[in-house]
């Protein structure tokens, strides 16, 4: 991504891919964020972006969070950082409203932040560092779409609260295993019983990657993001990669195009590569 | 409370106080405890026991708990400690099954295990201790009975994702104040949007406590247990026996009958205190 500084109150996007995304500022994530940000800043100022997305839109990767994030971050960066990190959140929240219909900082606040974010609650904006130990991730992105916005609306209104009590448990448990490093306890955690069933029918493959895996030794997983990729957790570098080979194989036998990753937690979040 | 060994399978239940509780053991709390441990001890044996309460049933203080772990701990000990902390509390849920009709653990994990606990889930049974920063409770009990079985009779089945998601945002909140000793981040976090609404309408005068608690410096408080007590958590302890009067005097002016206890966390859990 590239940005820069106008002296009019313009937003002008350019796309150096071929997803064929909206230029028109309100319709896109990167220049919905932009337009929040311009409207915080007292001045006359404008911005001019290129945009190279690397991933498909539609992956449950966090791919229209990398675009809000990255332009906010970029701007501030041009305009001296005068703007806090929990600011560049909240400007980026338009672009994922663009995206999802919600304003939502579940992908926005590791972005900003870097490692491993909590947040507590949107309104009061309520973001926390959580420390975590070493973790490797293996992603496999089937190249088929869904929304955010149609993943958001299968998903029923209310819960048992029976399931939301697990759930609180293995959230409590998560984050406990997080803090105290203990890897045991954050794969006994890693069980969601509310999202994941629901969800989970409209990505092929996916009990199969998460049950191999976990023989295999991973830790947990499960739906990244909205969907469709799916990451599992583990220790271990190399199971991680034993994690890919049985994704690998499973998509393959399905017939389904895929991509998958190898990566371990980004603690710096978005960062400036280069200013011209 | 004060437990003898038997060598008939016979359990014996004295009261030393005037609660006018049942004394067959299948329906006491201790009792009921003390027969799912004898079930799973293989030789035969049996115990007599005498309970003197200092807590009147249904306080939302863990009366019925504090019954079923003394027994089992107790008994535990007579026996060589032969059992696990998880044994201990899974004997004494039968305990609290008697007393709310669900089998759980909310009391009971404090009790055995001493400070903080976690219960990630009952089924299976897993309990963390979480490390804490020095805390100062306090408690004002009203003299009125919520029996647990009704208190939990009126939640509902269901509750909104959206206050779902609130309460997950909370919990992570909580146990990572707890495990980071962010005082700050624990007040923030203890605002139930789920059971304390509903409950809190049985309970005289729990609004105006809760605020004024606040305001003093509290750092937040709550629901003891299924009520009607309300527990207020203070960093320093003038500011927990300021809390205090603050709850006598609002009870005072309501005109119901109640008790104030100011306290700091047990970290022993139920100890033995003589043998003969």
């Amino acid at each position: 991504m590239q940005l820069s500084l106008l002296d009019e109150p313009a937003i002008k996007i350019k796309h150096a891919d071929n997803y064929d995304l909206p230029i028109e500022p309100s319709k896109n994530v990167a220049g919905a964020a932009l337009l929040a940000l311009q409207d915080a800043y007292k001045k006359k100022i404008g911005f001019e972006i290129v945009i190279t997305k690397n991933i498909k839109p539609g992956s449950g990767l966090g791919s229209s969070a990398a675009s809000s994030a990255g332009a906010v971050v970029a701007a501030n960066h041009l305009l001296g950082n005068i703007f806090s990190k929990d600011d560049l959140v909240r400007f980026a929240m338009n672009g994922e409203k663009v995206a999802s219909g919600v304003k939502h900082a579940d992908n926005l606040a590791p972005c900003i932040y870097g490692g491993v974010t909590l947040i507590r609650s949107i309104l009061p904006l309520d973001i926390i560092s959580l420390s975590a130990p070493p973790l490797f991730v293996t992603v496999v992105h089937p190249q088929i779409e869904v929304k955010t916005s149609d993943a958001r609306q299968i998903l029923r209104k209310e819960v048992q609260l029976k399931n939301a009590i697990m759930q609180w448990g293995n959230i409590a448990g998560l984050v406990t295993g997080f803090l105290t490093n203990d890897y045991n306890l954050i794969g006994r955690s890693l069980e969601d019983v509310i999202i994941e069933p629901v969800r989970s029918i409209l990505i092929p493959g996916f009990d199969e990657v998460k049950i191999n895996s976990k023989e295999a030794g991973a830790l947990g997983g499960g739906i990244s993001g909205s969907g469709p990729s799916i990451f599992m957790l583990s220790k271990e570098e190399r199971t991680a990669i034993q994690v890919e080979s049985i994704m690998k194989n499973i998509f393959q036998s399905i017939g389904v195009e895929f991509k998958t990753y190898v990566t371990s937690i980004n603690y710096d979040g978005v960062r400036v590569m280069s200013q011209e």
